[in-house]
């Protein structure tokens, strides 16, 4: 196969001249052929590369530090143009030094692994090149965005899937676009009159630290706390306007309690928002759902199908319960792209439901992956997952030398651990344990990526020292890819 | 040429099984073949797309009602998953009725023409599928950001190329990061205690309306006009922190003093932004970049390299000129995130400069395209879309018929004009005419979309009924495309 893949190779380069430039391709007359034949060299390059992603014998990165990458290739940027040759060379080195987030063994991050059919709808949404701002210039992405949100929302469990919602660039901005729309809808005035025309808003969560927050730790929202930290606010003369409820916290995973949290919120006349970023594709899992329980009564939702879904980066969603508020709350009727006359049906026109105005086509992926997949598919993937991190739990959970950082079964993919090498596993001095103990994780994760292994991420967490974080969203993982993972740590461990 | 593509095509056909699912790609076991092949086939359905888009035979788009483009495919998302076949069909589908962007004769938004250079890298960038907050997972795209904000900063004229920058997802999300940043530059003590810490602040801008902002029309920032509001707000106990002077308005594409602008900001001691995302191109320019005289004076800049520098959308960058500010102003210290135990150069972490967390990879695209073009190749394009705009301007301003929406030769590539027919030409009840001219754009512009011959912008503006707004930052546009587009005008207003 490879020989036939060299021999194809060759042959296509026998015609492509070396020393061609960006001026011989499209749109340059009769420059058809030349950029098919450019554009399929870097297809073959990124054919290879794919293929060699998944390959479990392969690295999952070539590391080099800062100044040693800088140094590796020339990356500086010129007056005159490069041949193409010299593109397809950049193009060889980027990927080469490149994280190949498709491997089985890359665990990093809460979004890892690489969907086939995915990548083939990115590489076609760039290819169309447009923005999700008017029907006018993006009729079928505007028009899947729709049909899309509609199914997401019928899944949220809110009737006939009625609502309304925008992709956003990811989670940090859909979150702060339900906090907009719940400060508009209880003071309609600051759009007119800013921040000064209302009194001293107060929101709560369980996950971030934002201006005029509360923060809540890292774990779960409980519900009579929040109560609580409502009437303390009330009684300072704050007002309470918005409850983010984490359905998936980052580090450990963790669900807070919806139908109480939504009790509160309807108590105190509170917007209830989910921030189910990493969560809120449980409700895709006929098995897993009822972690999410109470998400239909939330006023917004976030739900970022590039996380648990594996739908390329960035895909995320913001769904809004009321008709109608988006628009209200963020239309600045821009006259440029908005105009009242149109010819079609004005209300497929989104871009005036958010703060962005121009938005890049993040729907494809989702909707072709769905297509591919049906909502079984993606049910299956999710299962999968999660029976993964089970199996990762059971293992290690009572295994010699292994800590769990919280207790009980996670309710999530998130797996925290940490492992106590032979030298540290006696000691008898707890503090002076502690402190080697903080230094384990970092060194680990260190030789992991010097010898390209895998790759898990680790951290600190209030008082705890730094511990291992498994989280598992990658499809091509398995459970030959688990044990790995465990021997990999304790082979790379062993000396500490 | 077509027919050897069609029996390469028939070729792979027959050795691909139309029956197979999205279940036997990658990772599936022996999936590498049926990957390739099938991402191959959608990489043909692509490239004779891309051929056929810069095709001045072929339809700018093949237009449909919103009602009629939803019955006209299944695009309903089901439980069950569809065959590869019926994947590469919604591909083909979503195709045939997307605008063709890549159109020698699309002018209709800021961002038209389709890159191949860019395009391949934006390919590029969806294989690599990462994330930009650290550079543990983007070490290349992290150092290439690198590289290309200090060339930007270098070419704003900020000495050394020194200062700090980010690529956000578009200009209102680059804007708005600058006045947070020029927020917390005054009122450090917002980051922690809330808007209730800081006084009523003022923002002035010559483009956008906005929260607490004074609006001025849109037209040019006029200096002694700026000072007045600025006293009347200080007189009325506002503490103005911000002035947004735009660089290429979005209609007109005029530029506002900077210079004059700068000595007001500085004796006020107010933040300086430059919303340069349409006009900050013009830098590239020795012929043009005059009309940005003082940006380097600027606190803060937009640019947009997705708009006249044709970077395949998503690009937009934001500059800023003092550095550790970001950092200070949207740091986090998420700890799943940014460990400072980490065995590399941690400076190279980008993600907490921004109030977005995960960041999608935006750098490759302008950064290879840089390398294909060498500066003086995005200087050539650019010289070239104004040339083609002072070509157009010349041809109207006296030709029977047009009148120029506003005086003078065009500053940026923005030609804003009223074409009148010959029944409205002479009529004479002035408001009459006016209510007639009012629906000729709306008219012709349905008109274009329905015969797929051209496309380009048109709107009213303040008491100024409809006009079409050309720009023209498409590569692919000719003189002829120009002659096209007037002659197309006249062609489907005769009858009006």
């Amino acid at each position: 196969k490879n020989l036939l893949q060299n021999m194809n190779h060759k042959c296509r380069c026998f015609c492509f001249i070396y020393f061609y430039f960006f001026a011989d391709l499209l749109p340059a007359s009769d420059g058809d052929i030349k950029t098919m034949t450019f554009l399929q060299e870097v297809v073959d390059i990124l054919l290879a590369y794919i293929v060699e992603s998944f390959d479990r014998e392969t690295k999952v990165i070539d590391f080099h530090y800062p100044n040693e990458l800088l140094q590796m290739n020339n990356w500086e940027l010129q007056d005159e143009p490069a041949t193409l040759d010299d593109i397809l060379i950049s193009c060889r080195a980027t990927l080469k030094y490149a994280i190949k987030t498709a491997h089985p063994r890359y665990f990093n991050q809460l979004s890892t692994g690489l969907d086939m059919v995915g990548l083939a709808a990115d590489w076609l949404t760039s290819t169309a090149n447009t923005n999700m701002f008017t029907y006018e210039v993006a009729p079928v992405f505007v028009l899947l965005e729709y049909v899309t949100l509609k199914k997401m929302r019928e899944i949220i469990g809110w009737s006939d899937g009625r609502g309304d919602g925008i992709f956003s660039p990811g989670g940090a901005i859909s979150n702060m676009y339900a906090m907009l729309l719940a400060r508009f809808k209880m003071f309609p005035e600051v759009k007119e009159k800013g921040m000064s025309s209302v009194p001293r808003l107060v929101a709560f969560t369980s996950e971030h630290e934002l201006n005029d927050v509360f923060l809540f730790c890292s774990g779960k929202l409980i519900p009579a706390d929040l109560e609580r930290r409502i009437l303390e606010a009330k009684q300072k003369g704050f007002v309470p306007f918005f409850v983010s409820a984490t359905a998936g916290t980052t580090v450990y995973g963790a669900f807070d309690p919806l139908i109480a949290i939504s009790d509160i919120c309807r108590k105190y006349n509170i917007w209830m928002h989910v921030d189910g970023a990493w969560g809120g594709s449980l409700l895709m899992s006929r098995r897993h759902r009822w972690k999410l329980d109470g998400v239909e009564r939330a006023n917004s939702v976030t739900w970022n199908p590039h996380k648990m879904m594996s739908v390329p980066l960035q895909c995320s969603a913001l769904l809004v319960r009321e008709e109608g508020l988006m628009q209200n709350c963020n239309q600045m009727h821009a006259c440029y792209l908005f105009q009242q006359d149109k010819h079609y049906d004005l209300s497929y026109d989104t871009g005036d439901k958010a703060l962005q105005c121009g938005r890049h086509v993040d729907i494809f992926k989702l909707w072709l992956m769905w297509r591919a997949k049906g909502t079984i598919g993606f049910e299956a993937q999710i299962d999968k997952c999660l029976e993964l991190s089970e199996y990762l739990y059971n293992k290690i959970k009572d295994r010699e030398g292994y800590e769990m950082v919280f207790d009980g079964k996670p309710q999530h993919t998130n797996v925290c651990f940490w492992y106590l090498p032979p030298g540290i596993r006696y000691m008898e001095d707890k503090e002076e344990k502690k402190k080697h103990l903080h230094k384990v994780a970092p060194v680990i994760k260190a030789r992991m990526m010097e010898y390209g292994t895998t790759m898990v991420s680790y951290q600190p967490q209030g008082d705890k020292v730094n511990f291992f974080r498994m989280v598992i969203s990658n499809p091509a993982a398995t459970f030959e890819d688990i044990d790995f993972l465990i021997e990999e740590i304790e082979r790379l461990g062993q000396d500490l």
